[in-house]
Order: structure tokens, then C-alpha cells, then sequence
């Protein structure tokens, strides 16, 4: 008998258990059946060219796991009672397991569409490289460091909960106590937490309409029954979101740069805000997504900042501040956090713990380093710089095309949206533009109710300024022929 | 009127909007009171030491933003209808706030504990570190690579799904499409993620009794009803299991070397378990923790194995098999996988998506790079032949304490387990050696309801030999001397 034995000495496992565990699984499927005898230990050592040492201790282990059987003088056989092979099994019931009659989370086609032509959709890449002898200097400072030999603190290596405190009391004026921070791997996971530790099902989350797909999927995912609230052009419309009854349980909002319109919330709006959830105590998630891509405009304070410019409040705090560093790296990298109130603070490292129980050293590792030596704000003014020139493309591009098509939401982040006359239909727009090589994004596509804008996004923070003018020259070129 | 104003020159942001921020941050929280008047510009210019342009800009930006307004001949000053300011807000009202009503998550110890003496516990440092050399040449490549500039798959580059498909087809005997892995931040994330698309509140999950609190912890903070399920020297007993009535949803597993005590699962069980699960329409999860630390036993097929070794399997599959790289490497890298059934992984994958969009690249580009290499099977290879050294130490310490600590557990993974006979209290002998300096772990902790089993755990992986040694040799003085 020819057994279909491989033997692997390059692998991690000693010969005698690859010939084991090939024996053992071939007496499982079948493929040596019950009673059929084995071939000599001497046989078996010569065609496989091992030693009988090895062919010995496999039949051994064999024998002492109850697979094999010796017979007096007649040799060594598969023996008769191994549990019946796995074709008996009898046919699954049909359709769906119960294990997956949960409802499917809910689909978003954000982060993974394919690049075509000129791409200006958002979701994209949207962003400058780091330089690359940057890079190079960061990374070989994790190759010369050998890694901890024990899991971290859930909330994040000290170093860098300290980097990040320093870094947002610097960029966003919020002054917070390292011992407020989560690291978290990208701002979703933030976002993801904050609804693991507060929402059961059907607990209602106000959210911005338009809005961010991925955190609307995501905070579905936790059971959370989204209402929209209207956005305008100075962000969230507070006063829609005061006349719900029962008040949302959680707001999310994204006051720096709306996401998609790009409006600022006033300072107006989010004094309101933190006045309507300090009565409703509701929590607001403050998506600071692209906050430090701010452009020619006043930093307006983050909410988060807001709630603790007053000395004497003592109160707990009605503000999760989620921030991120993807937006200026990589999206590839994952690195966020959240500044939380303690109470909700202390859950959020608990349900940090159980989910992955920390984000991976060697990224915490690589970004203390960069924070702490100023690499990061130079790199973060190296591509505001070069976003400026992209901005001014476009600033330029539409200047002429006055109320036909209204660029808006310019001051900060890395995408633009245009407002277009009703004359002018964002979907043939797009249709028009896709004919000729430029993708774009339809704003439409944003909201969970019906859409009360017509108009199209562009994200530029990736595309180069060659492929943005000749993107811009398409895109205006077909206003003008509808005009 | 000194102004508390602080230009940093190395700062992202521009001089112009440093002073913006800051004054806008001073009218807001009362320093600069409604109807101040604000310094020349001249004059401000001069203190800060910045050009009289930037104060200008500043001021223009301001003014804008309906900060501050000009009175003809008399200067600028703050506007009399900012906000109020905060300082003015109602008292929040007491108690827990509403988004707190939920239960915490389950608190577990695990993972985080100080080291102190010689500490055998479970969950403390558990394995050989990498050899330098070869960790600084993997992130070496990491550093010459310039990153992705976009997201990549939720699922995982598929050059690191190959590799890890060859590498359980050589070393676990479990034949796999690369389409059917998800690479996830750990092991712990792959529980969550199953947990994530499967459980809804209330519904039944069979968990080995005594079993690992942190993944039955994260099955809670899921939604989980955990139904404890009594082990023996053989696993799981599925009969127990089979007689639970409605059947449970999700059953979780380790059934290579179970969590904690060591026991590897007969294969009569494994392919009794696969029976019941397919007939009670239930889905298995088998967490391989340790599948690959394993010693002079031959391997027993997985659970995901045995399902596949059948050709006419056409079935939609009842396992979802959990690895990890964690256990060889350090657990600060947080990296596992999942292999599951298609209508199940595109799920995984879906959810992987919406709660961190994907593992972070540099981490799953080194891996790849590790396991093809075959510098990962050298690793192991090394780090078995150390361990091996260690547990010699183990047999030999115990091997003359007959049935009063009976050694078990030790053919696989970086722990053993020690039974103890009834007149040796595991918590008297863990209180003798902590005063000695020795840490251990007691079985009743890994326990739901009530202990079946008195004894010891050691987790004996982190350790280096002289420690050993001189622990053990106080482990046993204790056993004797209340012999």
C-alpha cells in the first residue's frame, strides 16, 4: 500500500507528528479504513527516507491515542471501533442557521470601491504620503527596540496618552488629563465603543442629515434607531434636535467640517448643543474627524474644549471627543482616540479591553515617537501647504460659475461640496462626468430620508494638481454646456 | 490690558490663527468680557512680537465670524451679543447620567496584573521574545516600504489571508480558501466579531466550566446567556452539552489544549460535538489559542479539519476556527484570524468593516513577510525547544508528589495545571507561596458556578529556567511539608 505521506523538514512540527497527524487524519476520512493494516514500521521508515526512530514513536503515539492496534505476529491495523468516518454524516436541514438570523449589519459600500480614471469621490485616498525618509526614521525605531513582552494597558501606553494631550491642547485648544484618553485603532473603533458601553436596542442617536454612512452603519450595528436631524449651513440644526421627544439618548455630530456639506457649526450652535444635552443628558460624540485640516478660517473651539473652558464646572461632562490621525497618515494605519468623561471613561476602557484588548504596540510605539518629535506637525503643515494649492484650483475653477454651481465647505478637511442650481441635476452631472473619465460623488447619497440638496462632492486630497485641473476642466466644462 | 496670549512658531497652525483661536477662546469664556475693547493692532503686534499683518488677519477673521466689531474712531471691541458664557450653565442634574443606564461590561483581571516575584500566573508575560535580529529585519522592510494611501480590504491583504492558508494547511491540517480567512486584531477580536453578526440579547452560548473569563466576559458584553458546560480529562462533555434544552446558539471551544485545564479533546468528541452541532442547527467556535505550542503529542485534526476532510461536504459548515500569532510573537501585537463558512465570513467581514475597517497594514505586512520567509516556523521551532527545557523542569519537580499534585495539561500550550488531593487547599498553598514569593493561579477563579476541581494553575511560558527552578522548588516544599 502507497500512502500519500509528505514529509516537511523545514516545518515547525518534529517528522514523527507530521506522520501522526497524516496517519490519524486518513484514518478519519476514510482514506485507511477500519481493520486495514499498516505497513511495517521498517517499510514505511525506507519509503518515506526517515529513520525507524521516528516511523517507531508515530506508530506509538498512535497506538497510545487509541488509533492502531498491534496483532500478535500479523502486523499493525487501523482498528475496528474509530468513530464512524465523516461522510456518514446525515444532510443539513436547509436554508439560513439560526446563527445567522441576526439582521446582516447594514451595508456600506464606503473605503473599498475601485480607483477609475480621475477620482474625486470621496472615500478615496485623500491624502499627502508622509515623506517617505520620515517614515523610513519612525519605523526603523521599532526595529531596533524589542517589542514588550506582556499586553499594555487597554487605554494606551502612557507615553502616548501623554503625546496626545499635549498634541490636542496645542492643535484644538482642549485641555484634558492624559488619564481622559483611549487609544483607539482609528476613530470607527471610537465610535464603535462609545455604542458598545451606552446603547441597548431601539435607543435612539440623532445624527446628522447628511451624514457619515460608516458611523450611521456602525452605531446601527449596536442596535441604535437612527433619527436625522437636519444640517444647514451652520452645522446641526439644534432646534430640530431640541423638539424630539423622547430626546436621543446620543447625538453624533461633526462640528469642525460637516461631513459631507462641510459647514462649520457656529459657535452660536454648539453652545446651544452643549445647553440642550446638559438638559436632555444626552451625549454628544464629537467627530473631529478632520479638525486639524483647518484652512484659512478661525479654529472654532471643539465642543469638547467648550465644556471645559469653564472653571467651575464640575459637572461630568456631556462630551466624547473623537479624534484621529488617519486622516494625515494613512487610513491604512488605524490610530485614533477618545477624550471621555470619567465615568464613561472607565467603561470605554473596559470595553476596550474585551474587544481587542489594546491597539497593537508597534503602531502606539511609532506614533509617540512622531508626535513627540515634531515630525507630526511638520508633516501636518508639509501637506496643509500643499492642500492650499489644490484648494486654490479649485476656488478657481468655480469662481466664474457663480450661483450655477457654489463651492462650499472649502475652509477645512479634505473634500469640497457644490451646490448646484436645480436646473442643473447632480446625477446627470455625475453621469456626464463619469462618460469622460472624472468620478464624482452625489451628495444625495448621504441621507437615510429624502434629499433637500442637489449637489456633488469632491474629495481632492489625493489627487494630484495635473489630475485635478484636468478633473476641474471636465467638471465645469459640462456646467457651462448645460448653462 | 495684558492679554494671556502664547505664539508657538513651531506650531501647524499659522501665527494668524494661534491669535484667532486664543482671542476667540478668551470672548468665550468671559477673560474678554462682552463690549471689551481690544488692543490696537499696532500695539498687540508689538507685545507678541509678530508682525502687524498677522494681528490684522487675525482681527479680519474675527470679525467675520461675528466676534468682535469696529466702532468708527474708537477701536475694535467684543460684540454685545456673544453667547452667554458658559460659566452661566444650569446645574446638571445628579446621579448617573441616562447613556450609563446600561450594565458595564463584566469586569475581568485578566491581562493587566503587576508582576511580583516569581509569577506563574496565567495571563502574566507567556513566551519566548523573537530574536532580535529577526524582528529588526521584518519592520526594516516595513520602513523601506512607503505605505498604502488608501483602506485596504476589511478581510485582509490578500497576500497575508495566502499565507496564512498555507501555514494551517502545514501546520494544523485544515485546508482553506484565503477567501474564507478574516485577519483580525487577535484572537479577542475574532470572538467579538462572531459574537457581533450571531447574538442577540438573551440567546444561549454553551462555555467550557471552567473556561477563559476574557472571551466569556466579551460573549456577555454581547448580548450572551453563558451556559456553563463541565469539562473532563477528554474536553468538552458533550453529552452535557446536547442535553441542554432549547440548544445553545454558539458554542466556544479550545479544544486543543482546553482553557484552563489543559485537557486536549478526544477526537470521539470532536466528531460527537460536530454531530450535535449539526443537528442542534448550532455554530461551533473553536479558539485554537495555543494549536500550534504543541509538544511530544500527536496533533489532533481541528474541528475546522474534520469538517473539511469530508469530499462530498457540501454543507455550509457548523466552524468558525479562531487563531492567533499572539501566543509566539508578543500579545502587544494583536493579530489573529478567522476561518469561517462563507455565509458567515461575508458577515465577519461586513461587521470587521464597520468596527475598524481593517487591521492596521504595518502590522499585517510584517506578518506576511514573517510567514513566508519562514522565519515564523524557525521562530516556533526555537521557542518550542526552549519550552521543551521548561517543561522538563515541570515533570521532574512533580513527578515524585505522586496524587497529591498531579501534573496535567502540558502536550501543548504555555501552562500546566495541577490537580490537587482534597486535604491540599489550592487557595492555602497560592497564600504559602505568595508569602514566599511565588504567584500562582487557582482553578476555582476560571469558574461560573461551583468549582469541581482543587488545584493550581502554572503558566510557565515567560519565565526563564533559574526562575523556574527556584519557584518550583517552593511550590513542592509546600505540598511536602503538608504532606
Amino acid at each position: 500500500m502507497e500512502l500519500p505521506i509528505h514529509i516537511d523538514r523545514m516545518a515547525a512540527w518534529s517528522l514523527q507528528e507530521q506522520l501522526a497527524g497524516q496517519l490519524a487524519a486518513m484514518m478519519l476520512d476514510g482514506r485507511l479504513p477500519a481493520g486495514a493494516r499498516l505497513p511495517s514500521t521498517r517499510a514505511l521508515a525506507s519509503d518515506l527516507r526517515v529513520s525507524r526512530n521516528v516511523v517507531l514513536a508515530a506508530y506509538d503515539e498512535l497506538f497510545a491515542e487509541g488509533y492502531i492496534e498491534g496483532r500478535q505476529g500479523s502486523g499493525t491495523f487501523v482498528v475496528e471501533d474509530l468513530p464512524a468516518p465523516q461522510r456518514a454524516r446525515p444532510p443539513r436541514r436547509a436554508g439560513r442557521p439560526r446563527w445567522l438570523e441576526k439582521p446582516a449589519p447594514p451595508p456600506t459600500h464606503m473605503g473599498e470601491q475601485e480607483a477609475a480614471g480621475i477620482d474625486f469621490r470621496l472615500g478615496r485616498p485623500s491624502m499627502e504620503p508622509v515623506a517617505s525618509q520620515v517614515w523610513r526614521g519612525l519605523w526603523r525605531e521599532i526595529a531596533n527596540e524589542l517589542p514588550p513582552d506582556a499586553y499594555g494597558p487597554p487605554a494606551g501606553y502612557l507615553e502616548l496618552r501623554e503625546a496626545v494631550a499635549r498634541y490636542v491642547a496645542r492643535s484644538r485648544g482642549i485641555n484634558c488629563d492624559p488619564a481622559s484618553i483611549v487609544i483607539t485603532s482609528g476613530s470607527l473603533q471610537a465610535v464603535n465603543l462609545i455604542a458598545q458601553v451606552t446603547l441597548q436596542p431601539g435607543d435612539c442617536v440623532a445624527f446628522e442629515e447628511p451624514g457619515y454612512p460608516t458611523s450611521r452603519a456602525a452605531l446601527t450595528m449596536h442596535g441604535a434607531r437612527i433619527v436625522p436631524v437636519p444640517v444647514d449651513e451652520d452645522g446641526l440644526d439644534v432646534a430640530s434636535l431640541a423638539r424630539l421627544e423622547p430626546p436621543s439618548l446620543l447625538v453624533y455630530i461633526t462640528p469642525s467640517h460637516q461631513y459631507p456639506t462641510g459647514a462649520r457649526m457656529s459657535v452660536a450652535r454648539r453652545l446651544a448643543l452643549l445647553e440642550w444635552a446638559r438638559g436632555a443628558d444626552s451625549l454628544i460624540i464629537e467627530d473631529d474627524y478632520d479638525g486639524e485640516l483647518r484652512f484659512d478660517a478661525a479654529p472654532l473651539p471643539a465642543l469638547a474644549s467648550l465644556e471645559h473652558s469653564s472653571p467651575d464646572n464640575r459637572a461630568p461632562g456631556q462630551v466624547a471627543y473623537v479624534g484621529t490621525f488617519s486622516k494625515t497618515l494613512t487610513p491604512a494605519l488605524r490610530l485614533g482616540y477618545i477624550i471621555a468623561p470619567p465615568a464613561l471613561h472607565e467603561r470605554l476602557v473596559e470595553a476596550k479591553r474585551l474587544t481587542d484588548f489594546q491597539t497593537a504596540w508597534p503602531l502606539q510605539r511609532m506614533l509617540t515617537s512622531f508626535i513627540n518629535n515634531d515630525r507630526y506637525m511638520q508633516h501636518v503643515r508639509r501637506v496643509r501647504r500643499r492642500y492650499a494649492e489644490k484648494r486654490a484650483l479649485l476656488r478657481q475653477a468655480f469662481a466664474s460659475l457663480g450661483d450655477r454651481a457654489d463651492l462650499q465647505g472649502l475652509e477645512a478637511g479634505l473634500h469640497a461640496y457644490i451646490a448646484l442650481a436645480p436646473e442643473l441635476s447632480a446625477c446627470e452631472l455625475e453621469d456626464a462626468a463619469r462618460k469622460r473619465g472624472v468620478r464624482v460623488s452625489v451628495i444625495a447619497d448621504y441621507y437615510v430620508g429624502a434629499p433637500d440638496r442637489n449637489g456633488i462632492l469632491l474629495g481632492y486630497g489625493g489627487l494630484d494638481i495635473a489630475d485635478i485641473e484636468r478633473g476641474l476642466e471636465v467638471l465645469t466644462g459640462i456646467v457651462r454646456d448645460r448653462g
